[in-house]
């Protein structure tokens, strides 16, 4: 229901959900299909579905005028934790909701963006979601994603499990776009023998915005949950600037890569996996080496060691803050060009190096793995001196290519499972989830 | 002069420096004009200039034949410190060597790389340099980028300084890249009023590799020194994967984004200047918004506090590592998505919050600053309720589109000139350097 205001204004026009209407306010003129309210959302907001699919929200002022421009099919609330009538001839998908900008309202009293929007109002404000599967919708919690931690990557790996378990074709996950990469790698190690997608998908605008990428990016993660081979765990986001496709990208190979564009998720040193092009909703195959849908059951693994420190380097870092980092049970360091910290004796005796801080580090049992603060490429020891004398003292990562944050989950789920400094280094040099690719794409 | 054995079978075969020759080894045969022996380079090694202009060192061994294909003009080998005949109609350009892959020599014996090519020896090795302008060539220093500190910094500022008020039209600067792009913000930062550009240069892959970089690279550096109206700090590299051009990019605004490729850096929120067409030597302008060549007297300003630490955010971040960046004088942190950091209180009650900690490090007067993780696009605190907690307890760089390594070059220089929090904050939001764009490129 809408404020009480709102409420006997539609009446006295004889305005229901469903209808087209027109809201005009100061000199704007918004046509659309009235919506209802979403759950927890505003109350003094009318929600319009514009021609366009998207939906916009639009603050009832006193200038606001509304007028009924054509009478349509009544639209029915539906709850948060829902289970649409099952079609058989359809697959099944899961939506379950994390939060995030995909699944949020906007406050309008501050103009701030609060997660608030589960997976029941997406199903009842973008109904062509029905069309593409049987849709199933659970909010797990509800948290803007900067607040995930490892606790939360343990429920919604569980939470998968418990679905796939109940036969669903696919899983699509609603998350928050800052730390969605970090939660697709957590869940690629912790997912064993996945037998369907599992498709982490965001939105970089809100609903409230025209240019919110929530439709197409929930749509294509649907289509590509319900339809496609691919048993992996997967990112769902726009492709480019405009609204024509978007990637499935593999979990462990991407990253946010702009603050703010709808194409700020890429893989890194791979292709995606496939294209769905929106509105056609077609899956096009950009790679052919990913797991296939089976009938295997799934096993969870979501052993974890968080005590882990992931620093980049940079000219004048200091020895003492790596060894200020003893505290931790395993460090990152993202290194500069093919993965070097500084290691040249000559300038501060090697007594006091960066160098030396870090052997200290690993023979005191501390693991330490490079990455590459580049992001893109591949990591290389054996060009320069650097890389010799940093393999001698024994950090983990030579000939890698994963990023900086991939190494990091990583390090944490090794460290979860043995401190044998053996078995950790063979651990993070055997691939678990493609993490590591035999060759660089050069694209 | 090469190894004894060498010069013998030269001498017996009559053939000079500058003659055209075929050296045959195992199945391979290369064809190029000979070359001196690059200074301190292997004496074993024969160095061939290729027809496409590159130099690559062939290892003289037991099965080398080597036979002379047609005569040449003599070269003679120039001394490290030199300066070219003047020609008064040509620009006076001044290359200065920091080290690097650009000046570097392969350690045949290992394989390995080490910084030991000097100006003097790049102007022997590619005698177009002089048809561009005069050259003048010295060698500052010889190490790994990877080992460059802030002390570093400063003795380039000054040899810039006094070659600038030496008369030159321009001035080059042969660095390695892993830290191309610190050193470019720093000088950005240092150098005030400057008349002329200082133009960092590097090379992604060694001169004995037929793909390297050095010589597009450095002779369009050369070219935009001499000719080019930019009187700023800049970076000159490859701009694709092929030889035809390069970008000049601007100091503050760029950043190394690829391990191995040849286009590895890349502007970042803005286009970079222009464009240097090679072969054709041209310069095509991208922007207008730049400091033009003038008679101003340089000045420097070199003090930094390099007391300062850059950390990026992950799932899982302790408030214990934040606090124990209380040693430090400034914090950078890269903050996910729009810059955020961890704020909920209910994750981690707030006494123990990474909020807090970050608080308590504000509070006692050392400034955090932040930046965005993602690399690309503006950071913005006003759109989530996170960001406006951050607000609250006074992080610094709302709305700033630095990239993490530009904002803590910008940190140690603010942190050189005041500690008192409101100046700090006032000179970190004001551009020294065009550091902050004043809106976001959609590129």
């Amino acid at each position: 229901m809408y404020s009480q205001e709102i409420e006997s204004l539609l009446k006295s026009k004889k305005i229901k959900v469903g209808d087209k209407i027109l809201v005009s306010k100061g000199k704007s003129t918004y046509s659309g299909i009235l919506m209802p309210r979403i759950e927890l959302g505003d109350t003094s907001s009318l929600v319009l579905k514009l021609d366009n699919g998207y939906n916009i929200g639009v603050k009832f002022e006193k200038d606001t005028k509304i007028r009924l421009s054509q009478k349509g099919k009544p639209i029915r609330f539906k709850p948060a934790e829902m289970t649409a009538r099952k079609d058989p001839n359809k697959p099944t998908v899961s939506i379950l909701g994390c939060g995030g900008t995909i699944g949020a309202r906007v406050e309008y009293t501050t103009g701030a963006v609060f997660p608030a929007f589960s997976p029941g109002d997406l199903i009842a404000s973008f109904p062509e979601l029905g069309d593409i599967a049987n849709i199933k919708g659970k909010k797990l919690f509800d948290i803007l994603s900067e607040d995930m931690t490892p606790e939360h990557w343990k429920v919604v790996a569980k939470e998968v499990v418990k679905e796939i378990e109940s036969g669903v074709d696919g899983i699509v996950l609603m998350h928050g776009t800052d730390t969605l990469h970090f939660t697709a790698a957590a869940l690629s190690f912790m997912l064993k023998d996945l037998p369907v997608p599992v498709i982490l998908v965001g939105a970089q605008r809100s609903s409230d915005r025209g240019s919110s990428d929530n439709l197409p990016n929930l749509v294509s993660a649907v289509v590509a949950a319900a339809r496609s081979d691919i048993a992996e765990v997967m990112v769902c986001m726009h492709a480019n600037m405009s609204d024509n496709f978007c990637y499935l990208h593999q979990g462990t190979k991407v990253r946010k890569l702009h603050t703010s564009r709808r194409d700020a998720f890429q893989s890194v040193n791979v292709l995606p996996y496939a294209k769905i092009s929106y509105p056609e909703k077609k899956i096009e195959m950009l790679r052919t080496d990913y797991r296939k849908r089976d009938k295997k059951t799934v096993k969870i693994d979501d052993k974890f060691n968080t005590n882990v420190a992931l620093i980049y380097t940079y000219p004048g870092i200091k020895p003492e803050f790596i060894q200020s980092l003893r505290t931790f049970e395993g460090v990152v360091i993202a290194g500069t060009g093919l993965g070097h910290f500084p290691t040249n004796p000559t300038n501060d005796s090697f007594t006091k190096s960066v160098l030396l801080a870090v052997k200290n580090l690993i023979d005191s049992n501390i693991p330490v793995v490079i990455a590459p603060q580049t992001i893109h490429g591949r990591l290389n020891l054996n060009v320069y001196e650097t890389g010799r004398r940093m393999e001698k003292v024994g950090v983990i990562g030579n000939e890698c290519d994963w990023t900086p944050e991939t190494a990091l989950i990583k390090l944490m789920f090794v460290l979860g499972h043995t401190k044998d400094m053996n078995k950790v280094r063979e651990m993070m040099t055997t691939n678990i989830s493609g993490e590591v690719s035999e060759r660089t794409e050069v694209l």
